[in-house]
């Protein structure tokens, strides 16, 4: 199953000619989705040929560099003759101003666009075989994070084991990986836990919006494959980070280290980086014992299965 | 006195990968003023380098892909620490809507933010060497278009008959082109109607913004030397132009004439035209006497005086 995330937009509040305001496509297989949507993410959109398919937006907060791209998205949508819905989700409390904002201009798209509040903890989408999980953030504003949690896959199938153990190659291979027992031709049961292992991890993405370093952070990208953290400013201005409620890549870093991250993407750059903006990669790796990367618009990374 | 013209954004209401949706950044030696703003125009001025030094937008109507580019814009000047005010024209009875779409976000400017309601015929700015106009035009929406009318200049200073007449170098050729009698050592008084020759006209540039073809913009237009009009078809579609409030390339072309306008901008090109938008421009130009051209994004234009 791909899990691939593109960066739409990489910039703090305010953008800059190489770097869009914030929002992250994230494609699972078929199911794809945006965090956040920024002024100008549809042309993003277009620019790196993410398609237009999604069906939920997640939102972190409302500021404006996070949500500015929704009514020109939304109106894009009906141009191009929608029909189905589109599910946006939103921090406890800001369900008006989103409806506000979408409808600001007065268009009435054709398609259903409803409007889902969530609080730390919820599950905001319960799919086959993952879940969207709003987790607590701590900015200025009613905010949440969002982490993108797969279920367990089943334990490896032990081909080998299984024709040992008298198993005919064909379907009753498949019942066994799926959990069943099943019996051979000579009367003997073979159960699933003699040939099929332990259940192993999926995958987690876990996307902050903009937070200062928190605790519940930590919990929500336990072991996370990914996780996508503010990185606003340099440790030289924690100060200001703290006073703007946002995150330095040092406090980014230590976050990914205490949640045992693989990776840590800094984003939300602040723009008076432009131009020695790979500082804040540079800060983040020295801290971070895994691999930390300041993404540019439009670079896309795959997630792989830890153990492939 | 240099005028010129950028292009910001030239695609109809959908943006493409190359296109962004409306926006004209207009420069009359030190004044600046953006004619529309959709979303993204903050980046548009980035990326193309106009600065930010613009004390009026005015508005040719407000859907979607003509307005979404200001509470984006706002924000960011507020970051930047602005103080001087921000006026946004407007059509007659799009106000609340403008303010809606500015305060979405429930930011704040720090820095006065006035809208303006116009109407056809109004003089929305009145400055020491030119004028902005607002006329009728005729969409799905409230709308008018603005044209920016010099004043006439002086006329030329003969520079030659005045020494024939006996006026010495010096002082007395500005009062004379100043539009002053002088008197002369021997007691002779030289008019300046001996030495000036009439007033030359200054440069109009029109913008309709979204308009069906209609004669006010003929009457606007007149003898315009830039006629940005708009040209969202090709003439195999004038049926839908007419339904959908816009003009055919040909359509745009006939206004020209009728206008006399020297040079013809085609904009609002509909996304349906990607990759082939030229014939757009091929279409304007078989019909039009004088200059016509499609713009691309990023497009600078000088506006020459037409005796220069």
């Amino acid at each position: 199953m791909t899990l691939a995330v593109t960066f739409l937009g990489t910039s703090g509040a305010v953008p800059t000619g190489q770097r869009n305001t914030s929002s992250v496509f994230l494609r699972r297989e078929g199911d794809c989705f945006l965090f956040d949507c920024g002024e100008g993410t549809q042309r993003q959109m277009m620019r790196f040929g993410t398609g237009f398919g999604i069906d939920h937006i997640f939102l972190s907060h409302t500021h404006g560099d996070h949500v500015l791209g929704l009514p020109g998205l939304l109106q894009t949508w009906d141009f191009n003759e929608r029909d189905r819905a589109i599910a946006i989700h939103t921090p406890n409390g800001t369900r008006q101003l989103v409806r506000n904002l979408t409808s600001a201009t007065g268009a009435r798209p054709s398609y259903p666009v409803r409007v889902h509040e969530v609080g730390p903890g919820d599950t905001v989408l319960d799919a086959e075989e993952y879940e969207v999980r709003a987790f607590e953030t701590d900015h200025r504003a009613k905010s949440v994070g969002y982490a993108l949690i797969e279920d367990d896959r089943k334990g490896r199938f032990d081909r080998e084991r299984a024709e040992e153990l008298g198993v005919p190659v064909g379907p009753r291979f498949s019942t066994l990986h799926a959990g069943d027992a099943v019996e051979l031709d000579d009367g003997t049961v073979v159960h699933p836990d003699e040939v099929v292992g332990d259940p192993r991890p999926g995958r987690t993405v876990a996307y902050t919006g903009d937070t200062r370093p928190i605790g519940a952070t930590v919990e929500a990208a336990a072991d996370a494959d990914l996780l996508i953290h503010d990185a606003t400013f340099l440790d030289d201005r924690r100060e200001r980070a703290g006073e703007t409620g946002h995150s330095t890549a040092v406090q980014a870093a230590e976050i990914a280290n205490r949640a045992n991250a693989k990776r840590l993407a800094l984003t939300h750059v602040s723009s008076r980086y432009a131009g020695h903006e790979y500082d804040i990669e540079d800060e983040g790796q020295a801290f971070f014992d895994g691999e930390a990367f300041l993404p540019d618009d439009g670079d896309e990374i795959e997630v792989p299965y830890p153990d492939d």
